[in-house]
């Protein structure tokens, strides 16, 4: 398998200029030899400003709304074309946030709100589980009553033949070669399986485990 | 038009017991004529014990997940029925989260995770506009860079044809009678109306202009 991705779980840390965080992993990701990246802006409503942003900045990524990034994915008919590119011609993929979401099974554990109805929650697949980005820690002192973010994948995971769910915190980054996943950044992941308790692991750990269908 | 509603952005309220914020505008709402409720536990998954919860401690609302919550509502064929008897023959109608989700347009605005694929987003449709419940405020001193609420309903608004959004803070609820709809609570709720600044209404306000359907 010719996969060669990075996942990063969000475009801006607090404190910190826009893919300062990543830029290291990316230029070494991409390497000398890339000479043209293709950005796919489905993910914010004005396409064209995005584009530009990204192209000034060498924002590489898909940030946004992982719903309008997925229903136009579909809606352009580059899904299934997107998958055989990276699985089977090795051509890079990086992304983070919703870019992060749509490389996965499903778009099942994304925070966004669901703005536009995409044929399916399916999606490109590059990798057999899910990736819940911006993952967040329970804050004691909040008076907000709505769920935690591990409340929301634990009910996710009731449902049946649900993939596992990596929940990467800001700050970290999965990068995917071949059969060999390892995590990257500043910041620890927590992994959610079915039926099992969760577990953390810190930057640098080899997550390979996670490439095979058992996960 | 019979419609009674009494929408409650949320179940349990910070420092105080589940439905204690709302006890006394739902005893008020059934009145003392009501002598059974129908409870709907489609939103969380397991319904034996959510509706043992409910009987228990009268919670008479709809919490839990929305997409599941929409998608039980379509597999069981009943979103029609709850419409027709609800605006038709006037049996009163309370949710609250998810409950009160699935009560308006669509659920384009919930805060859940999309953990199930409804056949739709289209909901029960017995009001002309959306509502946010959970509504939060940006907290200036957090360091988490995921999107405000604010800036994913007006992600929300930049897709043609959007309905108004009602933002309902924890604490506050909507209570529809016929074709006048009145804020209630303690908190403020704040209207996003697509193309126009946002406005926030204090506890009291007359939102009845909420059901003419320019809205």
């Amino acid at each position: 398998m010719k996969r060669r991705l990075l996942l990063v779980s969000n475009s801006t840390l607090h404190g910190s200029g826009y893919l300062d965080h990543c830029q290291q992993h990316i230029s070494h990701f991409f390497g000398k030899d890339v000479k043209r990246v293709l950005f796919v802006p489905y993910a914010l409503h004005d396409r064209h400003a995005y584009t530009k942003t990204a192209r000034d900045k060498f924002k590489t990524l898909g940030g946004g709304n992982t719903f309008r990034l997925l229903k136009s994915l579909y809606d352009n008919k580059v899904v299934t074309e997107i998958r055989r590119r990276v699985l089977e011609d090795g051509v890079p993929y990086m992304g983070s946030s919703a870019g992060t979401n749509v490389a996965t099974v499903s778009i099942n554990t994304t925070n966004d709100m669901p703005i536009v109805y995409p044929p399916s929650f399916s999606a490109i697949g590059l990798v057999p589980f899910n990736i819940n980005p911006h993952y967040l820690d329970p804050d004691p002192s909040s008076r907000h009553m709505g769920e935690s973010r591990e409340q929301r994948i634990i009910q996710y995971h009731e449902e049946p033949d649900t993939p596992c769910v990596l929940g990467l915190r800001e700050g970290s980054m999965l990068l995917v070669e071949g059969d060999k996943a390892t995590l990257l950044g500043t910041t620890k992941a927590r992994l959610f399986t079915r039926g099992k308790s969760s577990a953390e692991y810190d930057p640098g750990t080899d997550l390979s485990f996670l490439l095979t269908h058992a996960h």
